[in-house]
């Protein structure tokens, strides 16, 4: 159906090298431009986040390379969250309430060395590390590159140049710099709130301090704490903190401010992270913004695809997720319409377009029930009905279950049909004092007609 | 309070040039870059609108300057929309049930000449024509322009900058650079139909062809023409109108399709414009695009105002008017504030972000209610109710009164408060046939409880 096309990819990392590998595997030749150095050489996350959520949407995508047991064997399960409330007992709010519905903690840079691994020994596939791409011509599908060794601007040209360049995806500024032409909408909104990693240390004996199949968090209203497991028995920890209140990264600025404000709010977390006032002041403070923008490609020649076309806050764990779904959806697309790339194009992003706004809203949803809700009666007595529900009738699927564990829904759809089900669950909570009181069948057949 | 400060403003159009004749008559040196030439010598606005609406909030901030009497003495008055339905007799629909209600038809180049001339008569104002900024040091209140005379790249430093460029600013772009260390938001939207002008000669006599007291409508559903009058007996017609159906701009490349397209469905419109079938072939299609963004300043030395900030689509009639209120509202803040620019920057986006966003929301709306609803029955009883209630209450304001003719209330609460008695009509013009049936006392008692 398709002969050979030669692909350029604009950016080598989890999307680009997933993408790389999945075209290499269809027949085609793949050439990867890649900003950065190479990351199974040098160390080149600096700044980036560790560990990741790894969850049915990105696994199906996996799967599709053949790639599903290898990663999910390097993986920590985490079945629910882990709830740390100020002066209280900590308590475990599970992810569904099917055993088999848990999200993974994955290394970043593991996962993505394999897949670089993986694309790199087909002979279809010829990578460029530390090759910025610094202007793409849309129509043509060429790039300009500075060649590593020769530091001189070079030109490549491709049947089709695919983006997938990250939130400061250079070939998104090349549609952006079309504006008009294209009639491109665009939108960058970044929350008052940044984060910091920092870590809690392995035992001595290279055991965990905490539970490791739990996602911790620690709520604090206006901000919190959250962590995830590694295999070496740390965890990456990140602050999730506004800039500007009395309280906020630009105020804790000495030795005293940093101490003073974790012995309040954090006091039996720091016991785990014997290093975190130098943590602190050395890790630089990132920000937390959401991209979304239409349309994705031009002229059937540059495509932009993952976080490149929709950039989301991690607070659903599905940056990731929702960028290997878009892999697995282009796939779909070459199935059906082989290399007529203007059609591919047209129908790829109207299928996501939609999805990756509902997501990237979602994902600012969490934000504000991770920090804020987890620990508010109300919330939690919601919670144990989804789980009792989801337990006794395993068809019925929570908000968070239908967006973390269903991946043949589509984010949209999933957003809608959880946010009717949560206003039902959320009226039937408010006339009872316990869960107990409530007739599950009944709730369940209120659920079942609202989807039907 | 406040000493002499130099300010540069980039962009002499309507916005720059009041705020540049604002400052001056305040005490304050002010230094204006302008990329286009001197419009008083030479021909520069082509492609842009010619005439626009000026209403109560647009005068109210040329009254600042002592300019209102000048500028209403060269305006034509627009009592209502004069609708004309496809086969259907036209009708007038007002704008207000109160006789001083009305919005301004103004030529765009004699109004930004005005305020130009006036702005050059002070010896505190230097305006430098063909000079655009290139760059602007956000921090250091300097920029980098182009020296139309020696053609090298000049720089001048300010106490402040404000940038009134317009919706393509330059001045955005430099906010816009730094954007993770001002948590820049930024949106772009573009309406999927485009703009093209045309016009209705005048009467052999000077005289106009049809009621030059109105704005006039042929509203087609997916696609409409307006047109405004101007003081030489011609109109100004615009057509709005989407680029990719079957009959969109793209489509209609040739004079017979022109022309099948202009007969089929603006028959009687096209006996009043001799020459539109070239003026359809030379005219240019503009783009319809919103533009919102947040903090509209850095620093405390760089402000953005006007379209530069706050873009929005032309249907509501307020581009030019939120801009000139922008002055006005900046005006205040300096009465209160003296020179501390870095206080009245803060103010002054935090008093009109709100505003600006609920006035671009209400132009988009109002391009589906002009393409669309104004021959529609239950709109047109709607209107006939408000009319009715703003003739025998005269303190009761309709939501485009609200907005219109009612400046002392922010964009914001007129659209909220405007939203809600729209509910109330409707529902009560839901449960009638003819107007005639409403008891008019009892509506507008639940109007004055809601505004309560």
């Amino acid at each position: 159906m398709s002969k050979q096309n030669k692909i350029i990819i604009v950016g080598a990392g989890l999307c680009g090298s997933l993408l790389a590998l999945r075209l290499a595997q269809r027949g085609h030749q793949v050439v990867v431009y890649e900003k950065r150095g190479d990351m199974r050489l040098e160390e080149v996350d600096a700044g980036r986040s560790i560990n990741l959520a790894l969850s049915a949407r990105g696994i199906m995508a996996l799967d599709r390379v053949g790639l599903r047991k290898t990663i999910t064997a390097s993986c920590i399960p985490m079945n629910g969250r882990m709830i740390h409330p100020l002066g209280g007992e900590s308590f475990n709010s599970p992810y569904s309430g099917r055993p088999e519905d848990y999200i993974n903690s994955v290394s970043r840079s593991d996962l993505n060395i394999l897949l670089l691994n993986e694309a790199d020994a087909s002979d279809d596939v010829t990578l460029h590390f530390d090759a910025p791409v610094k202007e793409v011509d849309l129509k043509n599908a060429s790039v300009t590159y500075l060649n590593p060794k020769t530091k001189v601007l070079e030109s490549d040209q491709g049947d089709i140049v695919i983006g997938t360049d990250g939130a400061g995806s250079i070939v998104r500024r090349s549609l952006m710099s079309r504006t008009t032409e294209l009639l491109f909408n665009y939108e960058q909104n970044f929350l008052r709130h940044g984060y910091k990693e920092l870590s809690i240390s392995p035992k001595e004996d290279g055991s965990w301090r905490i539970d490791k199949n739990a996602l911790h968090i620690w709520p604090r209203g206006h901000f919190m704490i959250i962590a995830l497991p590694n295999l070496d028995g740390s965890f990456t920890v990140t602050m999730f903190h506004p800039y500007g209140s009395d309280i906020g990264f630009d105020n804790l600025d000495t030795d005293d401010k940093i101490k003073d404000f974790f012995e309040k709010y954090f006091p039996n977390l720091i016991e785990y992270m014997p290093d975190y006032i130098n943590e602190y002041k050395q890790n630089p403070v990132g920000t937390l913004g959401t991209i979304k923008c239409y349309p994705w490609q031009a002229y059937g020649k540059t495509l932009i695809m993952g976080d490149a076309s929709h950039a989301i806050v991690p607070f659903y764990g599905q940056g990731m997720n929702s960028s290997f779904e878009d892999v697995r959806i282009f796939d779909d697309m070459m199935d059906v319409y082989g290399d007529d790339w203007n059609t591919i194009f047209e129908k790829f992003q109207d299928a996501r377009v939609d999805n990756a706004n509902a997501i990237a809203d979602l994902a600012i949803d969490n934000f504000y029930e991770m920090r804020d809700k987890v620990d508010d009666k109300n919330f939690m007595m919601k919670r144990k009905l989804e789980m009792k529900l989801e337990q006794q009738y395993p068809d019925y699927y929570s908000k968070y279950s239908l967006v973390t564990f269903k991946p043949d829904l589509g984010y949209h759809d999933a957003m809608v049909q959880g946010r009717n089900q949560d206003k039902i669950l959320l009226d039937i909570c408010d006339e009872v004092k316990d869960v107990s009181e409530i007739d599950l069948n009944s709730v369940f057949q209120k659920l079942q007609k609202l989807n039907a």
